[in-house]
């Protein structure tokens, strides 16, 4: 019975990884943060926070539908500001390892500034991850967003796993 | 295999919704808030966070028993302080949609404040989420908590998710 | 269908609990957190964050090898910091009951302060938590770690719960 735990075994850990990003901006910071997740087109989903591991041999593919309502484990970064005229970035990075046992590395990263400097740092912040590791990467994939506060604002990227 | 992994289903998703919300007070952050989760009736289970949607049909129902130690997928709102005198509020909101197709949106606000500015607030949000989504609103749900501060206090508001 | 929800039945809850910490110190906040987790053996894994029950009966085990990218239910505690010299701890103690039947409290703590600080603080909330449920403890287990900052550095404490 526990080998067919679900979320637990091995062979169901996860096997595909798709890169969104969004911007928002609201009266109230949840409601920015949802007007990202309806840009990045997973609003309609229950994100579980994980900590930040590409399983094995998982495969890169654009954003699947997902039944809303489901409970995705997903990866992500978010930068919110209430200073009007402010910009912030949030971005997201993939380290993909050249040896196909090993996992990949998902890092994060946010700040206020532009989605070029997020973007720079966090596809740094995985090559690093990498070395601490003493592994070799084959690719490192990322995206980013920013977005310039009106009222409450934000910028979001995250990972999001599932099943193929 | 993957088909039937039990929290990536489709027809897994959890199809129960349940309300609550309580108040603590303690020498500890933490302490306050497990005496929040107590209060509750979800202090013996494991909460993982979600980001927040009730899945399609789900029904609102009270509190069932849930084992203890179980992971239980919760969208919930805190707010702690350490300023005696002050009162902190916590407040959950959903948003039932008339298109019983469609998913529900839950909204969580935390302030220094009272629980009716906090409920009235989580209640606008989740309208504001449905006007973005273009969706009509069968109904809100909605519950808060308050609590004024002795050592570190705090308020705490729950939608938790289960099945039936 | 239902009934065999792999991560929502009580017969599925994790009935195993690790003790783990560990220190790092990054350019980067992220990479500080990445590598406590390398020290702590859970770097290569998705941790899910739970509030903080260890399951009725489950058995306290050295870290088992857990497959890479694998969704480890887990709480923890950091203490991240970017003042250079100051000294950062983190602890995580998991209270056992007497009466078998009932489930054990984790609990986290982290503070600026050494590790000694950090563990006999979270050892208290432990026992306060008891208190609060009017419980009896059989023992107190709890782990720390502290670290003393070069750049960004990080003091990390979890405990991993899984299945055997």
């Amino acid at each position: 019975m526990m080998q067919s735990s679900a979320i637990h075994s091995p062979f169901n850990a996860p096997n595909t990884i798709s890169l969104v990003a969004g911007e928002g901006d609201a009266e109230i910071a949840l409601n920015a943060f949802d007007m990202c997740l309806i840009q990045s087109g997973i609003a309609n989903v229950n994100l579980i926070r994980i900590s930040s591991i590409m399983p094995p041999k998982a495969e890169v593919i654009p954003l699947p539908k997902l039944p809303m309502g489901s409970l995705v484990p997903t990866a992500y970064g978010y930068q919110m500001s209430d200073v009007k005229g402010e910009t912030v970035a949030a971005s997201i990075s993939v380290a993909i390892p050249k040896d196909k046992e090993l996992c990949g590395l998902i890092m994060e990263y946010e700040c206020v500034g532009g989605k070029k400097e997020a973007e720079d740092t966090v596809r740094e912040m995985a090559k690093e991850g990498f070395e601490m590791r003493g592994w070799e990467i084959d690719e490192i994939i990322s995206i980013a967003a920013e977005h310039t506060v009106e009222k409450v604002g934000c910028a979001f990227a995250a990972a999001a796993l599932w099943y193929k």
